[in-house]
């Protein structure tokens, strides 16, 4: 459910002329997306996507995210293209919270992910890691290896309950991650969150990525890490070689990596695998009993993992 | 959050295949509605909804609503028409659940009632009921009277945590109300549940009604009490008389009520009352602590039905 914030017709009305995109037809709040509440808007001129940013998003960081979405936009990546009013600002207020309108991009995200999904994922992956040089801003990871730490300080005290042993396991095994954690990759923008959701398919091609709210300035090859766990293991949590095969074809196909890159694969997969771990985990240990949603189990990420670990070399991933 | 289950893209692809609506643009959920799971569905051939029906609806009521909004549609009142496939069905099947096409009605709800909404809305409902005639299906109102016996019985061992002494009072005034029901008022098709979030508005004029899920054969009448309780009253539960004024008089000026529809007006705003406080005393009852959905206040109609109890005469409500 990603509507947290209702707005009146009246609000609505007075905001949307402060833009040339004509006027209200329709308005509809969006299932999809957990962080903001988004609304499918439809005007006299088309469809656009109004979102209103909720508290979990921080207000300093809004320009760095519309600001990228442009940048791409403008170096010829498919992404929502934030509107920018008539006073030419691109970030409004509306029902008392920060609100943006972006274009709307046709396409729909994959439910069951299919090897043919990943070549084309890959070389979208490293179009944006291309288009995202020169954008002047720069964010940093707020969920990166320093953050993992406290992070999983939060969930310790009650991380065995998830599994035996998972507590000391995580301490252990994030000890070895930060040890080995690579120092001079190549940084630039990356999406930092590309699961399924958020990559749009159209008549079996690749039609565009969305939700820049995880955003930041970190290691370029972190991003295909974070892919790589998103989209190429089974339900069982088994690395579809083939699928991975494909994903960093794709990506090699616009950005060709270097070797150090391709060593780093294996402790940069196990820090992403982690990352979202202990996210999970932290949802999964504090969402009351019986919520309407389910957070999600943090032990699909565990056996991810373990497969990292089981890893000698990025030939692992069908390199 | 109305996205219960999701839907693949082979699926859908498949799905849309019996259909002549023009091949898939974007498929995204709608976070409006409770009972079913939506999409705002997008073809080459323009703007759709696509519904499943999830288990709170009895599947073979479907042919009912969907045969009732093709009715209406054909009489003239504006609501989504259920598109048939190429077979001549407009009931098909998707993801292991009955699901249907319906078209894209344009307009926005209001999320803040004003006395401009109520004479269109009362001229729709009498539409409404209009246009019901000769409808050849009659479904029994699984929410009428004859439920609310069964329904207080459900909730009576905790009523009174809600409110001391609640359960005793709603014992004696549902006796009351079930001795006064009207017998011989006017009956026919009636929408049964139209809130705001169901009536839509473009330009300032009504463009439509959705959701005919709770549709049903029973008192004309009935559905305007229900119209009186859903629009008319203040935040702390006064009737604003003016509102109410202006929904009969819009009524009044399509269809006519009879000095009986007219007198059965109290009793039957405390029947719509009770309707839904019980349902609502039930899921408050029944809804998890800490679920995401936060479950309606059922005292807001226990302040209503104090109100219609209080009344000596449809001259309360502005007649």
């Amino acid at each position: 459910m990603a509507v947290y914030t209702e707005v009146t017709d009246e609000a609505l009305t007075e905001f949307l002329a402060l833009y040339e995109i004509g006027t209200l037809t329709a308005f509809r709040g969006i299932a999809e997306g957990v962080e903001n509440s988004n609304y499918a808007l439809k005007t006299t001129q088309g469809d656009f996507i109004l979102t209103l940013y909720e508290k979990r998003v921080n207000k300093e960081d809004l320009p760095y995210f519309l600001g990228l979405m442009e940048h791409l936009r403008a170096h010829g990546l498919s992404c929502p293209l934030p509107v920018r009013a008539k006073d030419g600002r691109n970030l409004q207020e509306l029902a008392g919270k920060m609100a943006a309108i972006t274009t709307f991009l046709p396409g729909v995200w994959p439910r069951q992910i299919r090897v043919a999904h990943c070549e084309p994922l890959g070389a979208a992956l490293a179009r944006l890691h291309l288009a995202g040089e020169g954008f002047a801003m720069t964010r940093r990871n707020g969920l990166g290896p320093d953050a993992w730490e406290p992070l999983l300080a939060k969930s310790l005290p009650h991380a065995d309950s998830v599994l035996g042993g998972l507590g000391a396991e995580l301490q252990a095994w994030l000890g070895q991650i930060e040890a080995e954690w690579p120092k001079n990759l190549p940084v630039g923008q990356i999406h930092a969150d590309l699961f399924p959701d958020n990559v749009f398919f159209l008549d079996g091609k690749l039609s565009g990525l969305i939700d820049f709210y995880f955003a930041c300035t970190d290691i370029l090859a972190y991003d295909i890490a974070i892919c790589l766990n998103a989209w190429c293991f089974e339900t069982h949590a088994e690395l579809n070689v083939t699928r991975s095969r494909a994903l960093l074809r794709g990506y090699q196909s616009v950005r060709p990596l270097s070797q150090a890159e391709i060593d780093a694969l294996p402790v940069l997969a196990r820090g992403a695998a982690i990352r979202f771990l202990l996210t999970r985990l932290y949802d999964w240990l504090n969402t009351p009993a019986g919520a309407l949603v389910t957070p999600k189990d943090p032990l699909d990420y565990y056996r991810r993992l373990r497969f990292h670990f089981a890893v000698s070399g990025a030939g692992a991933y069908g390199l």
